[in-house]
């Protein structure tokens, strides 16, 4: 059992015994480390350094750290090494999988020059197919190494194969039985196999149920079967049912943890994909569109207020209670907005009969909607706001938190329709909409209820 | 390869073909679709129906149903059953995490006549540990079967402990070597358990290097330790290093999907976790906390307010900028917020050094502040809103990303280390302070700027 996260004394003392010149000290303690654990503590030193102790890690070993290691922290790594090299030393040794996701961060020319140096023919050529499949897709998730086996074969004759793939593929979970045609027709488990009798045929012991995707089978979809059928490994076939390839839960653990980050960023008006080690014009790129909505809807809600200037005159008290009715417009719409996103990010809602649906949201805004409107109400009262405003802003208040309500709920399912991330529904273009409706509401009753009495 | 979602077509048919005493075409398609495919299926017929369906389905396959249908839907099923019969025909065939997900939703008393019940004690008594567990730690996520081996045995004598154990336990990923004394001391996979020589020692071909966690261990730490080495399956291991059970990565993706959708239905202003299946007064209930802490938000921005009726009387224009300044501040602090909490969450962002970080925000917070007011103020100018009112329209709004921005950085922060979920800053508790924030500091500069001139 080792360390499993990396103590900043040990990266100031290796990079001392560096600076010493104990490389054969470094050299045993980095070895120890697991890849995921060197490559964050490459990330944290200088390029230079960084070098110098990626030619000290094992060869196996520095493979895999190279994949985890951050994207910035690789580019620099890769920068003092020719193409030819890079192909040789580092892409030709890695999983398919992981050879894909680090040349999609290089240029497109300097892409093509790597592999066309790799002097694996076989594999040069899988890697441009696999580069080729659109990004979200079961082809561009998908690693080509995997055990297969034909289902004529015996028992031994499977085991015998293993021996034969086992250097190139990492992780077997499962061998894929296939027909003379390459065609997928089961899976075999490797304790089946284990528990099964050498000279038997996999035709007779192996399981014909298996879920498998097509290669433009949608990331999402994907997460999903991981997901509902505890899946570790999905089998990939072309459009004749030929396996081409195999993605595992490593994989789809990622594109789950994005969704939700996706989400949760677009609920609060962030564009991009960003992180606080991003350089500072890049966080301020990615907040500025929403903050620019978030304004636009306040210029909106400017002069919209202005129509009632002399009202605001004579009933300054009408201003006291417009952010109250604004900020709750707002919250009652996240709030059923982000409801109907997970729904339908779950698949446990359709948008079938979307009426029952906005009938039920009804049902719970009034509830939510008379409690906060008695709510202040009595306490108008109490502390002597005058009889009519008091009744004119519980009215506004109500009426708010229902039209915010079903808003929430209907636009999310006409932007999911429409084909559309209904999550934007919960981002601040809705709630800047829903500051206006409030004000509208409030002003519309007030005039009606109060300012002409 | 079979269906992998159910067609409503399917479900009306089954339920017709039962109706009409066609129990053996409903049990052939039944049997032939995936027990979660046919808890889905479940899900949506009548408990009567349910249940007849239940007898249909293979006694293996029945069990995994159960399992994966929703809670109420099992409530009603084993409704129909004695504590006897649960734990003979259900619970005593059930691995142990499932058994302890689905005893968890029984009341106290039941699940230990349940318990009680079972005939094979030495799976009661794990059932009872497993219970004891407290909810979010690796104990209470943890199934007790799992194939192990004696480090002195040979690769054949594990191969025939597979054997043994193999009906025991579903899927097998690896062998755990364990010392004499129970102790964890390493793993073999089925891969290298194949490629080995028969005689060969275990001690001279596992691994032993290998990741395991206590039995105390946070879930979330234990899903960022899946995220990150990649894992399918983790040991776990009590106070003394004996190995007590081990937990899946299935379970994990329902902790990762789970802690991500918390997330993000506190930043919603969601208190429970709802989803559109629950009753009206459930989601009320679920919503109306947040509802109510607005409510309180705007009570006092009310009062605020108040404090400069006179200028608003005379200056009723300055109420026209007042939801602009306040859904800004609002804005900009959530977008800060969720970047810390993401960072926090991913563990890319420390607690540490929180002045760099908060002058880093600072910057942020300027150039988009700048840019804000500045297209404000031209504008105002364009569309002859009074200079002073301009001026000091831009001059709030600047002061409020800036300080909102601050706010929405060091909030979260501090609320990780008092150990309290930094999402929560991301909530309508936030958003609120902000709002009143952004109109304190509006009024305070329009007196200084504007209303005294």
């Amino acid at each position: 059992m080792e360390k499993i996260t990396v103590d900043p004394n040990l990266i100031k003392h290796l990079v001392q015994l560096l600076e010493e010149g104990k490389e054969e000290e470094v050299r045993d303690q980095l070895n120890e480390l697991y890849a995921q654990d060197i490559a964050d503590l490459l990330d944290t030193v200088k390029p230079d350094i960084a070098r110098q102790m990626m030619k000290l890690i094992d060869k196996e070993k520095s493979i895999k750290v190279l994949v985890e290691m951050e994207d910035k922290v690789r580019e620099h790594f890769f920068a003092a090494y020719s193409s030819k090299e890079i192909a040789d030393e580092f892409i030709q040794n890695m999983d398919s999988d992981d050879a894909v996701y680090v040349l999609t961060h290089f240029p497109v020319k300097e892409k093509e020059e790597v592999i066309s140096n790799l002097t694996d023919i076989e594999f040069a050529s899988s890697l441009l197919s696999l580069l080729n499949y659109e990004e979200y897709t079961a082809g561009s998730l998908m690693a080509v190494e995997l055990v297969k086996a034909n289902i004529n074969w015996s028992v031994s004759q499977c085991i015998e194969e293993i021996r034969r793939q086992a250097e190139n593929v990492e992780s077997i979970y499962v061998v894929y039985v296939v027909d003379d045609y390459e065609r997928l027709s089961g899976i075999i488990t490797l304790k089946n196999l284990i528990l099964a009798t050498p000279s038997a045929k996999l035709a007779d012991v192996y399981n014909e149920t298996v879920i498998s995707v097509s290669t433009s089978t949608d990331s999402e979809e994907i997460a999903n079967l991981f997901d509902k059928y505890d899946l570790v490994v999905l089998p990939v076939v072309n459009a004749l049912g030929q396996l081409v390839g195999r993605i595992t839960v490593d994989d789809v653990v990622e594109v789950i943890k994005d969704e939700a980050n996706e989400d949760y960023q677009l609920m609060s008006g962030i564009t991009e994909d960003v992180d606080y080690s991003d350089k500072v014009w890049i966080l301020s790129r990615a907040r500025l569109p929403w903050l620019l909505i978030g304004l636009l809807g306040g210029i909106a809600s400017s002069r919209f207020i202005e129509l009632y200037e002399e009202e605001l005159r004579i009933h300054p008290e009408m201003a006291f209670f417009m952010p109250l009715i604004a900020a709750m417009g707002g919250n009652a719409g996240v709030q059923s907005s982000a409801i109907v996103v997970q729904g339908l990010a779950n698949n446990t809602l359709g948008t079938k009969n979307i009426l029952p649906k906005i009938f039920k949201e009804l049902r719970v805004a009034l509830i939510n909607g008379f409690i906060c409107s008695g709510v202040l109400f009595a306490y108008n009262l109490l502390f002597s706001t005058g009889y009519d405003l008091s009744i004119t802003v519980s009215v506004a208040l109500l009426s708010v938190i229902v039209f915010a309500t079903i808003l929430g709920t209907f636009i999310p399912m006409v932007l999911h329709k429409m084909k559309i991330d209904p999550a934007i529904a919960t981002g601040p273009f809705i709630t800047t909409t829903n500051d206006l409706l409030g004000l509208a509401l409030y002003f519309t009753i007030g005039r009606l209820l109060y300012t002409v009495i």
